[in-house]
């Protein structure tokens, strides 16, 4: 998967709904069709490949996570829950297993929002979260849409089946690399992971008067940038954290018009912003929206909330067979909080949900120089396949425990 | 003009080499054929636009300005130049005025610098200080060369005499808006350009390392934005003026990867640095290299010179030919200094030169909002004719008087 997309500088930069991103789909498929798994699309592109269940009305048991990159990503990110999804049913087909329920690998459409925003696209339409609509429409830095690029995707894929968009599953399993450092530091192999820290998303526009640089006496410029600069200085002061558990990322920061002799008149920045807790998060981006609001100098600020998202929790049955299947195995886990979001965040509400994390080199992602170890990848899925194998052969998920098939 | 590049906010997006530039320049050729006016083009794309004298053998009087703009530019700057250079020979036409050199209209190639760096790019070439080669060489932000550019334009233009790059001429006037607020809170209508400040232009770039933003504590990033303004703060403070006649600006500030949930690991950013004296100029800028030297962080920081332009002083023979011009015609006038940088700045060590300023409204320039008054741009093509008519009939400049021809 690592040539699609790729920079020649380690990582990929394979971006929804890309050549890239349709190369690696096509890539997918074909081996999808070699195990005679069949394959099919909803309306917002997220792709499902399906193993048969001995019960054709059980619902299916959905697991995967996505194929879509960071403009300068990683190998593993998202890709590996992908292969070690597709790496589990192969190998229940080599040993020649059934499961009782149907098991569907599904590649979310646009999880990084890096070329359409926002994040986690498809499962958050997948999830009635976001209107089909408005994710269709909308666009990239140069005017194309997400129903234009779709199409144009659809138009390059082999023939697929298309399903509606919000059909019953039973459970969803996501593998992933951790994004961070804890497992790595602490020498585990597995995270059982619990749930995902909130996340605000902010926009903040600041605008000003462009003018020559050469003739404008400083105090009668109106200079957006050196405004935005002193409007961060007081947001980050809002998110002050001795313990370091809150992260304020300004990822984006847009100068317009951005040429050297000319007074900037438009500053574009976004604050990406999380914690576990919701009675810490919420507190810290209100201050930064009345900072925006009640902000005075020569420049104008707007601001908005882009994404709102609580902190979710899984559910405690899934993360209980995670683990047991992790111990079983003889590999050293420990749960704990996604730093990061995922697809699973959307399908948390939906069905019963959990993930797996796997140690990444030096915490490092989003980044060519994201790094996993085979041994970890590998112990990953074997947690995944054995947990695949439980749930997708349980009749139901009560509160006590896992029922599993009697036959 | 207004129509090639219009933007539709009422400035135009007419960068060097672009189409809406190749218009403008199409449109004024038809106008000097109409005249009957010969028109040639040098290596680098500068355009002549000729109008016989008496006397062949004698060198040209030179006088022009540039049709190129910023991204987001208005109608006046530049282009106001090459129209009162064309008015002014139109009337000397219209009233069968024949001079004894001929006055030659150039229009220079990208002055903005804004599309391909550096500024001035032609007029550079054209006196000897950029290479030819290293200026078409220059490629934009999507990798098109001048050289590509320059032959594409070629090919939408009208067949053009071709010309050696440095033909000896007599002198060069250049009319223009002043793009600062002087002339206009003063109440005058012609300002006498005695020089342009100095100018250095300062690139630096932050490099530190892409991450994560859910998963990456603060205290293990790299940020490559948080570190650049911490930077500018200092270097700001190495160019604090209580007089406010230095400009200190940064125009282009790009961070990359430009990603919303990333930690941005590179920003590139620009120091547009002026003052009229050079004693006060270039201590700051060394200040300001040494501090990026001397930079510790967690980030690595490299910086260059750009640009490192000592200030320019007119010929004082064309200064107070200009001068006498506006007081014959009853206009008010004062004599300054140039803030920003013009293409007469590489003229003026070639030949004798000055320059004619017009107020604009608010001193707004680089800005779709540009806005000069229909007198005052007649006053200043009024000053401008009558010199050129005076010069062009000028056997030679001695130290004391411009020696009119006896004819």
């Amino acid at each position: 998967m690592s040539r699609f997309g790729a920079t020649g500088r380690g990582g990929v930069n394979r971006q929804a709904l890309t050549a890239a991103d349709t190369e690696a789909r096509k890539m997918l498929l074909e081996w999808a069709a070699q195990r005679r798994f069949s394959s099919s699309i909803d309306p917002i592109g997220n792709l499902f490949i399906r193993r048969d269940g001995h019960d054709a009305r059980l619902s299916p048991l959905l697991t995967g996570s996505h194929l879509d990159s960071q403009p300068t990503g990683g190998n593993y990110d998202g890709v590996y829950g992908v292969l070690a999804a597709l790496e589990a049913m192969e190998t229940l087909d080599d040993h020649g297993v059934e499961t009782l329920r149907p098991i569907e690998l599904v590649v979310w459409m646009n999880e990084e929002g890096s070329r359409f925003p926002p994040t986690t696209m498809g499962s958050a339409v997948a999830a009635g979260k976001l209107p089909l609509e408005t994710a269709l429409s909308a666009i990239d830095r140069q005017g194309i849409s997400v129903r234009d690029a779709l199409s144009a995707q659809r138009q390059a894929l082999p023939a697929l089946k298309e399903r509606p968009l919000r059909e019953k599953a039973f459970g969803y399993l996501e593998a992933h690399i951790e994004q961070g450092p804890i497992l790595e530091q602490k020498g585990l192999q597995i995270g059982i992971v619990t749930g995902i820290q909130g996340l605000n998303l902010i926009e903040i526009e600041v605008c000003g008067t462009e003018a020559h640089a050469g003739t404008t006496p400083t105090g009668q410029r109106r200079d957006a940038l050196v405004e935005a600069m002193a409007l961060l200085h007081k947001l980050r002061a809002c998110a002050q954290d001795p313990t370091d558990t809150i992260r304020f990322t300004v990822g984006r920061f847009e100068v317009a018009p951005g040429s050297p002799n000319t007074v900037p008149s438009k500053v574009h920045l976004t604050i990406d912003l999380r914690h576990p807790a919701k009675d810490v998060l919420n507190p810290i981006a209100n201050r930064i929206m009345e900072e925006c609001e009640s902000h005075k100098g020569r420049c104008s600020v707007t601001s908005r909330f882009l994404i709102q998202s609580d902190p979710v929790h899984f559910d405690p049955r899934v993360v209980e067979a995670l683990e047991q299947a992790a111990g079983a195995a003889g590999l050293k886990h420990m749960r704990m909080v996604s730093g990061a979001t995922h697809d699973a965040k959307f399908m948390a509400d939906q069905m019963p949900t959990g993930m797996i994390f796997v140690p990444c080199k030096n915490g490092i992602s989003h980044n060519e120089a994201e790094c996993a170890a085979p041994e970890d990848l590998t112990a990953g899925a074997q947690v995944l396949c054995a947990t695949l194998h439980q749930l997708a052969n349980a009749e139901a998920l009560d509160r006590e425990r896992i029922d599993a098939h009697a036959g």
